[in-house]
């Protein structure tokens, strides 16, 4: 056991330090490399593999709603950038300019991409004529470049992986439909894949996108109580549209603006993975995006017919579930807490008395239970435990969500859970900036979101006391 | 008729303008868009399915013997750049350089990845221990820059998206075996998937990848007789592993060097699509990598039970082959032209008399045969129709390369034949970059690979007439 329990020690402790208990689970799970670039992460093949799970989910999702999935380039002129005046203030100050090609200078320096909507807008201008090209439900999967000054592998890099869609429509109420179209299959992946229950719900204008007329969001709550923002949705009325002359000739003839939509989701999901379920054993993947559902672990190997037993059941496991046998020359203790830090869902155990026995032990990674199962009941039971423990998953991520949820109705309690209690907020708005600031001010938390699901606390905005508009989750954020 | 006369009548035709015809297709058979970004190419809905199909063929073939994907980052500091020698040299005249992030210069400049050899090999470095740790199969999917000159979609452009794979090995005979296999495997992909035979061979030294020891190549020949590198693969011995430091202690407990491969193939394959099948109605697809394999129009769609019939049989194609239905109200012979010019292999007719005889019109986009099928026998006769499609394009193709493929023993005869010829040229070679360069500069071909099926055409160079060691394929090539 000795070195079981040295490898389990090598992780901070999550209450000791939230901080260095993340990064040690992304480096001991083998998520993640750091580069000699600096702020940009190396993706490795067990992080990659969690990345490719929800582009495989999410991609056949949007394919089903009709989305096509193209590229753009990753370079944006300067003079394209600047066509949209919020956008280009928006994003600026925080793009990678390449100025040289080769060993010349360019005429006009070219931002590496911190999203495409300029592109798009630009590509949709030349092939829009008719109604009948309507509408364009395009998404791309590509890398995008914020020059960020603090980094966190999956929070916060300078390049990270995302989807970006971004669709044109015949109207206004077309584009509504698409952003919380797209909101709800977010929140969907989220909860029903992630098991990461986020709340649903619209930002206000301070905290919009960037050339944006509404944007929407999921917000969801790390074990430290902070927030995490993982995924949003933009409506953008007709804005782009008249800056880049995206027109149609409708029915009767007549030109119109289109109305667009851009929304996205990042390797920052892989972040919350890890903060919404992760322990001091290290990651807890969900069934559903676990790279490796089942891991077997021999049991004295060395012994006749082990190795061959496993090799079976691998085979037998392999047609219902992802599944992997470890047969290196390692100890099995030293194998359970590799997999327990790499979050894979469910450990099979089999040795010489198992296999007299005709049992296997089950052990799930989320709850330690252990259970002994017949070799005969594997098809039945494994994938039942499997379903329970992406069940309980977000079950007790709800739980947690909820406990560290609190309500304010005075600027007093408001400050007192912000200093005390990590976790979101409930407070009512009337709507203003001025408020808005003056609570980041004075309380430290920032406006997570106007939920769609709005309850009336009080007549009052907390903070000037005048009538509320809005119910807002508050936070401190990722 | 008229409409589509003239829809047919925008395109060049092949034999008056082999490059126009080229880029008629691609903009009309809705590939790619050009952006506001020189050289960089926009990958329309359509030309992205197509690569789509060949990742998803490619991944699922690398992933089976045992390699994992990953993401480096899409920046490559100067200095890391310049580590191997060789590289640099090669790359350092065409890469993009970032020199500023957001508002603030570098302190030192980074460059768009060119290729990723260095950050894997400044990555193995960090992650490589001992003989356990080996071999490192890594692969990913990206796009790469290149500061190019002159640009033509698919074929070359600045930006690029590919597969780059990166392996690392104990041992120069277990680099050489993988070097292969991958080769090996690209041609299957060519020749099985995409219905491009190609001849599989090695780069002379002149040819040669920057940094390789060895690079190997599938070369295929295009309509107009010129040559298309489709795919390489380089052996790097331990040149980059000495360069950045990869070192393994072995099972004696000694440190040794790795050794190291890298291979790719990009969307210029898709390049090759259009001009290996490509004919004068627009591209052609084989069935295998074609994003519709079945288009459905339906004739006098107005009348009553056309419509109903034509989705029913959708919904009964989809069970087996990728299939689409056409009921937009455009006029059937319009279709006809839009899905030859996209290259779909099967067109199935469906009208009323058709109906009345519980039969539908089958249409072949490769020899135009028509066929009259029973709606009762589509499961049995599609999928036969399509594979008869798959291998006769392959045959036509590998006749089409026979013909146009040339023996040379004298100079005059090679000079004579690359002047009036257009295709790949036998000829032996002393194995000197001296005679190399002088063909390139008298006859004015390159050298396209030393393939591995060597043919003796005589005993001598048929630059200097010293002993000839190889044969070799020349051409002039894209």
């Amino acid at each position: 056991m000795a070195k079981e329990k040295k490898f389990v020690e090598a992780i901070t402790a999550m209450d000791v330090d939230f901080a260095q208990w993340y990064t040690d689970i992304v480096k001991k799970a083998e998520l993640v490399d750091y580069s000699s670039v600096k702020g940009c992460m190396i993706i490795r093949p067990y992080g990659y593999a969690i990345w490719e799970n929800i582009q495989k989910y999410l991609d056949s999702r949007l394919k089903e709603l009709g989305h096509e999935n193209v590229y753009m380039p990753m370079f944006i002129p300067e003079s394209l950038l600047q066509k949209e005046k919020d956008h280009v203030e928006g994003f600026a100050p925080e793009v990678a300019w390449v100025t040289h090609g080769g060993h010349e200078e360019l005429t006009e320096r070219l931002c590496v991409r911190p999203t495409s909507e300029t592109l798009f807008c630009d590509h949709y201008a030349k092939i829009v004529q008719s109604y009948n090209d309507l509408p364009k439900l395009y998404n791309q999967w590509c890398s995008v470049v914020r020059w960020e000054k603090t980094t966190r592998p999956f929070l916060r890099t300078t390049e990270f992986l995302w989807q970006e869609g971004h669709t044109i429509h015949a109207t206004a109420e077309e584009a509504q439909e698409e952003t919380i179209r797209i909101l709800n299959l977010y929140a969907e992946l989220c909860e029903n894949v992630l098991a990461i229950p986020v709340i649903k719900g619209q930002k206000t204008e301070k905290e919009k996108f960037a050339g944006a007329h509404a944007t929407y969001t999921i917000e969801s709550l790390m074990h430290d109580g902070k927030a995490l923002q993982s995924g949003t949705s933009h409506n953008f009325g007709d804005g782009f549209a008249r800056a880049f002359g995206i027109q149609y000739s409708d029915k009767t003839g007549k030109q119109q603006y289109v109305h667009q939509t851009s929304w996205g989701v990042t390797t920052r999901l892989i972040g919350a993975l890890i903060m919404v379920h992760g322990d001091d054993s290290g990651l807890k993947l969900p069934p559903k995006i676990a790279p490796t559902q089942v891991i077997i672990v021999p049991i004295a190997q060395h012994k006749e017919g082990v190795l061959e037993k496993a090799t079976e059941l691998k085979n037998r496991i392999g047609n219902f579930a992802r599944v992997k046998l470890d047969s290196s020359d390692k100890m099995p203790g030293w194998k359970f807490n590799e997999y327990e830090m790499k979050g894979v869902p469910l450990r099979l155990e089999v040795g010489p008395k198992d296999i007299e026995n005709n049992q296997v032990v089950l052990v799930r990674r989320d709850t330690r239970e252990k259970e002994i199962v017949s070799m005969n009941e594997l098809e039945n039971r494994i994938p039942q435990i499997l379903e329970d423990i992406q069940n309980s998953m977000l079950e007790s991520a709800r739980k947690l969500r909820d406990e560290k949820t609190y309500t304010a109705v005075t600027m007093e309690e408001f400050k007192d859970i912000a200093d005390n209690k990590p976790g979101f907020i409930k407070a009512m708005w009337c709507g203003e900036t001025a408020c808005e600031e003056k609570i980041k001010e004075v309380v430290g938390v920032t406006s997570r979101c106007m939920p769609f699901e709005q309850e009336h606390l009080s007549d009052k905005c907390i903070c000037c006391g005048k009538e509320a508009k809005h119910m807002v989750y508050w936070g401190k954020a990722y």
